[in-house]
């Protein structure tokens, strides 16, 4: 591995400066990606043709130097393969033809074969280790049990997600029995995509912050440590956005890293973590729609938030928005090297 | 004053019950809101006709015996006031015609006389009061300073607030200067409303929880502090959805009450509020989404949480969905009478 800061820092081992990738790092925020993506037809077919995904998970590496690549795929290819029907309509989210709206539906409900089923994924794996020749190390992913729950029973995105929550009050059995499904699936994912060359896996979990207090953990944090357990050859990273009230739990998860959205103190954070976990963030995607100068000074701040203790890996605190200038990306990588080199 | 509970908790004395009261009590999952708002032709036509504003907030008072009224208006009269021109389409959020999209627009911004410009929710509370003929107390709201800011800018609801966040990250002295304007503006508006006969405040903070971690004080508390510095003739409350990050800074602002929304922990706030401010909240509104009996169960833990120290005024974390089955809005304003009174 030519550059493994990033794996230094999950393992809180000392590092040069603060390694830094950005989440949805590859995108439409890109000249570069829009035309593969152009090329590809849709974004289902650029995510299912795997030399058009290594294509686009290496297009931000050689142009910002990152620290580590992530697969090209989506959070949700695993109810697809479990049979629900992913689209994506233009301009919009996700949708599932057919949602789980009853009972049968979720009885039917059996984890999927990654090796059959999800195979363009797994040799997208293989073919962007290969495209990377150990330049940085990879990353694998899926959305947490909880996240791809939702999408499932609400059939696509939602202010107040109340068809999942109406089935958490009415039938939670039922919710249970989907997550125990969902963390059986996600856990045999991840280890095919180990399998075929992910160097760390990272779970997102987006929606768990919608639960309530007494909520997240019975129903998404529980479900994502069986994912944890289950894949721990490489190092582990657990991503809940709004998932601030709950950091101490989810740091006890079994998680190699937490990774913070915009609204978590780091300071506050490393105190909690205690040297125990790494943690991952957390700068406002938002901020780079600010000039250069602004966000190199964000990116500052945000360093000095972490220190330079062993354990910090930098990202923002969710995706990159579809607009944000590439010279605000470019001035905060760079910021991040240079300024973490000075403060070692 | 016949049922005086609400005030009583707001100022932390002893109640023989948990006052209880919904945020959107009066709305569209009632038939005979439904029926008024169809006579009125639209939200906003209903919204400036005080006579059927005062009729839709005393509905859900008849129907559940609720302790608190609240004025029938919108959280965005202000900005329409100042002229950027507000409107519903059916089905959708909140639009601006004239959105802050330049230097010239903010600058321009002035601070509208309520007793001119807002007239029409004015005498709204002084018929609706006139209506309870002091049956319950009547409560008067306003966006806050930050979250009006959002939808003047933005135009609309946002997943994001890109623009917002672009402008604060680019040109945070605009922001400040939307923002100043609008505090003053939130100010006297609900003084007007306490002179027409409001016996409480509440801020509606809708958006400040999706600040960063130190954006949300500067850029959203302090001027919602300016506000509960202006109107301290009646009890207030101060509400941030997703300010669980900050709820000792907001239990600090002036506020006699916090408004908490379902990810707060209420023994965790109890423990922060240490008696000083009473706190509101905090059952998950999709909870309502479950048969009776799981509402009621969950109505006694959300009692058994805060305790029954004084200082509770039991409400939703935000308000009420559309299509929430009556049957579980009565059951869980019956279990909440009941149930607190066994626990005093």
């Amino acid at each position: 591995m030519k550059n493994d800061t990033f794996l230094r820092a999950l393992a809180r081992q000392p590092t040069a400066y603060t390694p830094v990738w950005l989440m949805r790092q590859a995108g439409r925020y890109l000249p570069e990606y829009k035309a593969t993506r152009a090329r590809a037809g849709s974004f289902l077919g650029l995510a299912k043709t795997p030399e058009l995904c290594a294509q686009v998970a290496l297009q931000p590496i050689e142009r910002f130097d990152l620290d580590a690549a992530i697969v090209f795929s989506d959070i949700l290819t695993i109810p697809d393969a479990m049979g629900l029907g992913l689209s994506f309509g233009e301009g919009e989210g996700p949708r599932f033809e057919r949602p789980l709206r009853d009972e049968a539906s979720i009885r039917a409900l059996s984890v999927p074969d990654p090796t059959v089923e999800l195979r363009y994924v797994l040799d997208a794996v293989r073919v962007t280790r290969e495209a990377l020749a150990d330049r940085v190390p990879l990353i694998g992913f899926s959305g947490s049990p909880f996240t791809l729950a939702c999408y499932m029973i609400e059939g696509g995105g939602s202010d107040d997600w109340r068809n999942v929550k109406a089935l958490l009050h009415s039938r939670p059995e039922l919710l249970h029995r989907v997550l125990e499904v969902n963390a059986r699936a996600v856990s045999d994912y991840l280890n095919a995509q180990i399998d075929a060359g992910a160097q760390a896996v990272m779970l997102f979990d987006t929606w768990g912050g919608t639960l309530a207090y007494n909520d997240y953990e019975p129903f998404s944090l529980a479900y994502s440590k069986k994912v944890l357990g289950a894949v721990s050859r490489v190092p582990r990273i657990l991503f809940t956005k709004g998932g601030n009230p709950w950091l101490a739990q989810m740091m006890a998860s079994g998680a190699d890293a937490i990774g913070l959205d915009w609204t978590s103190d780091p300071r506050h954070a490393r105190k909690l973590a205690g040297g125990r976990v790494a943690l991952q963030g957390n700068l406002d995607p938002a901020a780079l729609f600010g000039p250069p100068e602004r966000v190199r000074e964000a990116a500052r701040r945000v360093i000095d938030a972490f220190g330079r203790a062993p354990g910090h890996v930098f990202n923002l605190g969710h995706g990159v928005l579809q607009g944000t200038p590439i010279d605000s990306v470019a001035a905060l990588v760079d910021e991040v090297r240079t300024y973490s080199r000075t403060r070692a």
